[in-house]
């Protein structure tokens, strides 16, 4: 370990000086990677020593997320705090089913479970973190059927077709699941939204109304607050009422705006969150900490565990469920998600990420005005939270977007909005400056008038 | 980030010193934890460099898993360059769903797949990372559903019963995903096994002629190479027979096992794992990589991606399926798992993992003979692998392990063989020495005749 350690400082100390050198690489090709680097696997290994240089090349080559020139996915930034935590995390290597092995980690993990819960207004839920939203939607769904079919668990769907609603601005990890589950794609219904990207509840209760009239069986509605491409938010009021007159499970994804809950005026979309059934909150998107940290909550205590619960006598053998987070989880051995999150809560508290959330709005007002201000440039959608979406009249979006990667400007994605591909940029590094915002679409700008030129 | 990384620098050398001056710890109750150490989420922060104290005491109550005294769990021992590459996993924080954002780690992780899937007898697998051995066999039996019933991803069972089989020593993640799948956990039936713990190829035909006269419809047959209790292994030719004559999937569970394939003997067991159509493979157990580290590999491709695809125009650009593993894994942002279990490999080489499991499987041979030898204890059954169930007549198992781990000797796991709470004592950590195993079996002798006495 010693030589690991050594290996790994240096290499780190390079990695974050050429993070800065080198902030932006065009995608090389697959043919072009091999090319430069033997990835293969052999009967005989090299000296631990080798390893760096080898590594070194794969960092060079590696796209980097972790700087202000990365605006391209719904995470960006590094966390200090949760990266010490994340380390920590792999060198203690606990495995989180039981307490006799995740011991102290159970129980943070149950704190930062209680905690979040509490924001969201769920007084003492029941949760567990799982690697990732998509997950954590799938493990609401598994819930939400359990609760609408009962005995899902021992005999399936008994006959019954099952049916969830989502928006079809929704993530799509809400058809995934439904097509991982036996419930089936087709019987995941896409429901039409407002200007805003918000589900139009009415549609939803004609929807159900019919499903009820046809003999389908409704089992969950998905509001989604934070949408990907927009950053839009169902609403929860008139949603769950919906869901409450036709006793459906309600399960809000949150995985990427649940922590505008934080922000002083965006918290107002999470103000009936609990009267929600259950809620995914993801950690690696907004709030920073590193790949992957998504928590369900359930409202009702118990719920998760009898949808999850499977006997293993060698496993599970002493101490009650609560503190055996493996009787809840989809997961049996399961990486530790729960130290990083609680050591960067720790050292920001709330007021950190109130702040946080603050720089990160701050700047999708700006990019707003730079966009309402330039000439080349169109805004699609008047931004709901930090997601921008624009365009350059007479511009092709992808040809504008290769443009500002292969010169080394920005890494910036693209979305299909009312059947058109435009930019859309997210601001999730809160390092990004309101003066980087006003840099960034100088460029834009720049390079869209020069493209439109031909 | 500095601040970061001297904080841990300081925080590993104090864990690794630690780890051998207070080897063996004894499980502390949640209250008393609590009692010593404020985890609470709080509206204010703390400074970071604080973190490094709370990160301590954390820290002085975690139990070891990465040391010589741990022989609880189906992993243990700590890589040097895995832990290298994980690290760097966290400090580059690639999400592994595209090649835009994976780049190189996407080639690596299809290096690892073609790799592992020629080990196993597939010319050309399939595959993807997934976090855990239970979400491999999950995803393996989503593909074996829609391979049974066409448009299960689409429109679920259709009316139809799927069934799936394993052997009532299989792992409990197989009827686990019964149930959340919508086959049902009654679905999954149990099929003897014989005295050295391998499913009986008669009674699972049988199970499976009787489904068909019933009208079910046989979907997967889970064979296990790598008992979780006996480390026993599943015969596939006879199996595979059933499976083809049957037009059955057949999944191999071989998250434990999977690496025995290393072996100089214990590799005959996986000379027809080719015959399979999919086989789990965890690199966290015996490879001893950190957790979570396991590989979905399906025999014919196309039909992983089939099963698992949704589409999502803001996320899958542009380029192929095969560079976007995404399309082909349950989730949809992932922590890359494949470079640190590639830079273990690079370093280890294949031979590294032949050295490794027959240290393991020496020191099982060697732990047999002390038990032979003693007095005090009995052995269950002749390890097939690293596993060594055993007892000491007279003495209440429970008592003999809770003498050991307070004494500070070691923290060893129990199991249910033959109706009985027996101790299993699992060999996965290759810096243990047969000198080591005899001590560990003179103390074992030693307190089963204390306890005897009374």
């Amino acid at each position: 370990m010693p030589q690991a350690l050594r290996i790994l400082n240096t290499l780190m100390e390079e990695h974050l000086a050429a993070e800065k050198s080198d902030p932006v690489r065009e995608t090389l090709t697959p043919q072009a990677i091999r090319a430069k680097l033997d990835l293969d696997l052999r009967a005989t290994g090299i000296p631990f020593e080798d390893l760096k240089d080898e590594l070194r090349g794969i960092m060079a080559v590696t796209p980097v997320t972790a700087n202000k020139s990365f605006y391209n996915q719904l995470y960006g930034g590094r966390d200090p705090s949760a990266f010490t935590g994340e380390v920590m995390s792999t060198l203690l290597n606990t495995s989180m089913y039981t307490y006799k092995i995740g011991g102290v980690h159970v129980l943070i993990e149950l704190a930062l479970v209680k905690r979040m819960g509490e924001i969201m207004g769920f007084e003492d839920a029941e949760g567990t973190f799982l690697p990732g939203g998509s997950m954590s939607n799938l493990a609401g769904m598994v819930v939400a059927l359990n609760n609408a079919i009962p005995g899902y668990k021992t005999n399936g769907p008994q006959g019954k077709i099952p049916r969830v609603y989502t928006s079809i601005e929704g993530h799509y990890s809400v058809p995934k699941a439904a097509g991982l589950l036996g419930v089936g794609q087709a019987n995941c219904v896409k429901i039409a939204v407002d200007e805003r990207g918000q589900m139009l509840p009415q549609a939803l209760e004609a929807a159900i109304v019919q499903d009820l009239k046809d003999g389908l069986t409704p089992a969950m509605i998905n509001a989604t607050t934070g949408t990907t491409v927009l950053g839009a938010f169902d609403q929860i009021a008139p949603i769950s009422a919906i869901a409450r007159k036709h006793n459906v499970w309600l399960h809000i994804d949150a995985a990427y705006g649940g922590s505008f809950v934080f922000h002083p005026e965006l918290k107002a979309h999470f103000k009936d969150a609990g009267l929600a059934d259950s809620i995914t909150w993801d950690a690696h998107k907004v709030m920073g900490v590193p790949l992957t940290c998504s928590v369900i909550l359930v409202k009702k205590k118990g719920l998760l565990t009898q949808a999850m619960s499977q006997s293993a006598s060698y496993l599970f053998q002493r101490g009650t469920d609560e503190y055996n987070p493996g009787t809840r989880n989809l997961q049996c051995g399961r990486r530790n998600s729960a130290l990083k999150l609680w050591c960067a809560w720790r050292v920001h508290g709330d007021q950190g990420y109130t702040k946080r959330t603050q720089a990160m709005r701050n700047n999708a007002l700006t990019a707003q005005e730079c966009i309402q201000d330039s000439k080349q440039l169109k805004l699609i959608r008047v931004p709901e939270s930090i997601n921008i979406c624009f365009e350059a009249p007479g511009v092709d979006t992808d040809d504008l977007l290769d443009a500002m990667l292969s010169d080394g400007d920005a890494m910036i994605g693209h979305a299909q909005v009312d059947g058109r591909t435009v930019v859309r940029l997210v601001l999730l590094n809160p390092e990004v400056s309101p003066s980087d915002i006003r840099v960034l679409f100088a460029t834009l700008s720049a390079k869209a008038e020069a493209l439109a030129k031909g």
